[in-house]
């Protein structure tokens, strides 16, 4: 079964307020050069269904549920085993 | 400046109660063949570095600050602009 991965964030002109603070807050725990820092929410999940309808599921499920179109935008890939953040 | 996709999730021995109540929640909604739920962070920042350097920093940000790396694991990639979540 295909692994999916969604990545959601807040869209652009929205402000990001758990970005601003890890932004704000590196420089002082000695990390420089970081910005435009956004923060959002990872998913992965397995999805049983193969090419175009393995799509359109996803575009649904993220539609209507996990994200909210009105104030965040995603995107999805397959991953393989190896590119799991849960290795 | 390269922009870096950081995608954190609890470790695979670790409950997650999140991942689980999204799996359980989404038959009802009519989606079906859908397992293995994880959801954690993701995050997206712009780092001035490259190369070997780059990696270093980041890694050293995940293990700092970015990630509790005793229930968390993550991946990283350098990402082009249109694979932002919120292009």
């Amino acid at each position: 079964m295909p692994r999916v991965a969604v990545d959601v964030l807040l869209k652009r002109e929205i402000l990001d307020p758990q970005g601003r603070a890890v932004e704000r807050a590196l420089p002082g725990l000695g990390y420089d050069g970081v910005s435009e820092v956004r923060v959002g929410k990872h998913l992965e999940l397995e999805v049983d269904a193969e090419g175009d309808e393995l799509a359109d599921r996803v575009r649904r499920m993220c539609a209507d549920f996990l994200t909210n179109p009105v104030i965040e935008s995603y995107t999805w890939r397959v991953i393989g085993d190896d590119e799991r953040a849960d290795a």
